[in-house]
């Protein structure tokens, strides 16, 4: 998808060429790539956002060559794109109007695993499967759990702020985040947050920066709490005929007390690619809960043993309980894979990432239908039901059909909105739903965090085009 | 303590004159105070700190009227303090330099209590106390509990981020707030965050208003998220003869994989105030650690023995276990009675409340002990050991001891800075702890945080003296 960004124009070629001779002065050409096509591989991510392919790439592997970066970006005057794995899914990472894109993805040390006080200290290119494999052998336990595990990096999780199914539970990456050396545009370095687990000294800069999709600053060492690993983990697979069965279990469960680590939920559509994929499932299922409790292992029993009781009660049609490690890697390589194997079903495909309170998850359901046959567009949900966090999709084949998916995905928002809901449960805004920032805040908000922004970044050049949506007479 | 803020001068006569008359005009007399006695009361805190009398004290009842008075004084250039229960320990509700009081403790409704989603709505004025009865009485749980809960109310735990015990397995404040209405200097009015548990939609507003102290905005409505009452808690109690070894064992039940949901720590010297204060215990007790775990009956008493078992490998005396909800009831009271005890035993007393990892407790209470005998100043330490957050009391007498208290007070902050800890873990800096703030944090973040006040206040008139040191070439 093409991306308009009439406020965040492409530099000057004087000024492009300007960046890279000063990129090479202080880099050294091995850490600055130029090739167009190179280049090219940086101007989109895990989304469907097109970027304008940058001017240069810089291949950071410390501290002073994203500090360089970040003094030639301000020289120049040239945008400068952060970039850690590249598997955002709103656009975060891509180039809107060419310039540096700085990737942090060579940075892969592990710096500090600290056994006694449960500390981590990471590099941003650190990938999260890889840190959960080191923490956990240690006994340790990091909760955040994005899907794309196997290959996002921990500087982008802080910038955007990822989730995943245990969030229910555990919350998402802010909740872990100490601290962090962060980088300014211009090159200045600031040490935010703390290394203890409780701390309320002066505003709380490293919690702003979390989340704000590298819009204010570039992540160096990032200090992360840990908490001591669970026990036991019990999964619960259950089927129920519709999404309504199966989001009445949810509620009924969590409002009677009961807190898993995860409830997933995955809609008819869903179950329908999942046996295209080649899974077995149910014909007669509508909807699926994947439940994770984790606790010592009476509690686990315990747990899943009253939750099969509430989705017995909500008319499940099968309840399947998975104990060895075999099954449950099965059970969640299906869900983890969903995205992927979505889009091989469609040439087109646009995931959204609402929130609605809990109770409103049928409500929304029923919309998305509703609107689905309204613009005659194909669409499957899942995501994570505990929270209401839900990855609505459309899609389609015939580019025409773009004009019926921006009204279902307008329709969509105006209804999440409405139901009390939130755009975004943790991919963040990013370029794709910046024009609908202002369905869900309020012009005095907007602009309070573009007075944010310009605190620091007054030039507009770090990661520009996202969050906010364009607009031509301000800055950023 | 007098206070000493030469950047911030007291407004001149005829601005406090002019602020009365437009408060008057806008909320009538009933809500505004300005007798001389009346206003003398809302000079202080429960700190030492001693404020300037203020002008006028507001006694909000509605969000309009807290958009009144903050209309009123920017239109008349007299500074305003926001103030809840008023039972901060740093100052922060002292006005220091006259101008507007803002009590906004009047608003006590709980507006919402969702028994669905698990979400509550409160007036900044609520006591804590009275939001944890009526969340029970419902089967949700809001964890933060200060020890001040009697009387502190929402609004001012959400200024100053106040955690207490149970923070060690919940969080604080900040864990739970999810969205607010804030009102701005001038009376814009900001809805920020969300009512979802997840979101990540723009900048973290919200976040960044959870402990910035009054300064940035004042308080309306507030969104908590609430969590299943755990079923059942078990509460130990465990004497051992140094503080050492009762800080050995909180490393080792928690590097071991043991989570209790609060461990607090009380030292010799606070045990001797206890026995002063008529309780009962062991003569041969130099440390005491308060330990409570929740969950079910099982995963209690199974954890409550291993937790036993470590404590008996580092030398506890004695391990108490309190089944029965009186003996848990008597063991608290004493511990949240703490504070107050202690000022009966002195004349001067200061608590600070620093954090420092973990592993670093002992290290810390040795350096409190060599400070104590350097400066023959008496001490004394508890707090929530499993954070790190100790309580370090200085007390004393006789005036003429403060320079050695000042002398001991710097050296215990350079030492927990040393130790890689933070100067304030739930009371905040306030403007008891300003003068240390470039301590810990160096002139680059300070200077940031400057600018991110003057986003919401350039002319520094909410709150001003507070967080920041004196410095007379800059606004705030």
């Amino acid at each position: 998808m093409q991306l308009g960004r009439p406020d965040v124009p492409r530099p000057t070629l004087s000024a492009r060429e300007k960046a890279r001779r000063l990129l090479e002065q202080a880099l050294g050409p091995s850490k600055v790539v130029t090739g167009e096509d190179a280049c090219a591989t940086f101007a989109r991510d895990e989304s469907e956002a097109e970027g304008v392919t940058p001017d240069a790439v810089v291949l950071a592997e410390s501290a002073d060559d994203i500090l360089a970066a970040l003094r030639v970006a301000r020289e120049a005057e040239v945008p400068i794109t952060p970039r850690a794995g590249g598997t955002g899914r709103t656009g975060g990472a891509v180039p809107v109007a060419g310039g540096i894109v700085l990737s942090t993805s060579g940075m892969k040390s592990i710096k500090e695993l600290d056994r006694r006080d449960g500390v981590a200290v990471v590099e941003p290119g650190v990938v999260l499967a890889d840190l959960h494999a080191a923490v956990e052998a240690e006994g340790w336990f990091y909760p955040p759990d994005p899907n794309s595990l196997a290959d996002c990096c921990l500087g982008g999780n802080v910038a955007e702020n990822a989730g995943g199914p245990r969030a229910l539970k555990y919350g998402v990456t802010r909740d872990w985040v100490l601290g962090m050396d962060a980088f300014l545009i211009g090159g200045q370095r600031i040490r935010a947050g703390r290394r203890t687990t409780k701390g309320v000294t002066g505003y709380d800069v490293a919690g702003l920066l979390v989340g704000s999709e590298g819009t204010l600053a570039v992540f160096g060492d990032i200090t992360l709490g840990l908490m001591p690993k669970p026990e036991q983990v019990m999964t619960l697979m259950v089927l129920f005929d519709s999404v309504r069965a199966a989001s009445t279990a949810v509620e009924t469960a969590i409002s009677g007390g009961l807190l898993p680590r995860c409830i997933e939920f995955l809609d008819g559509m869903t179950l329908d690619a999942m046996r295209r994929a080649g899974n077995a499932i149910d014909a007669r299922a509508g909807a699926m809960l994947l439940v994770e409790f984790d606790g010592d292992e009476h509690a686990c029993e315990r747990d899943a043993e009253r939750f099969g009781g509430v989705a017995d009660s909500a008319g499940a049609l099968e309840v399947l309980v998975a104990q060895d490690a075999g099954l449950r890697a099965r059970l969640w390589s299906a869900r983890r894979e969903m995205s992927r194997a979505v889009r091989k079903l469609t040439k087109f495909k646009l995931s959204e990432d609402v929130v609605v309170p809990r109770r409103s998850i049928g409500a929304l359901l029923d919309h998305v239908t509703l609107l689905g046959e309204r613009e005659k567009v194909r669409h499957l949900t899942y995501g994570h039901g505990g929270d209401g966090n839900l990855h609505v999709n459309f899609l389609w084949d015939d580019a025409e059909e773009m004009p019926a998916v921006s009204r279902a995905i307008e329709g969509l928002f105006h209804e999440v909105v409405r139901l009390g809901g939130t755009l975004s449960g943790e991919h963040g805004i990013g370029v794709l739903k910046a024009p609908y920032l202002p369905l869900e805040q309020a012009p005095e908000l907007i602009e309070l965090e573009r007075d944010l922004k310009r605190v620091f970044d007054p030039q507009n050049l770090l990661n520009p085009g996202k969050i906010f949506p364009a607009g031509a007479h301000r800055a950023c």
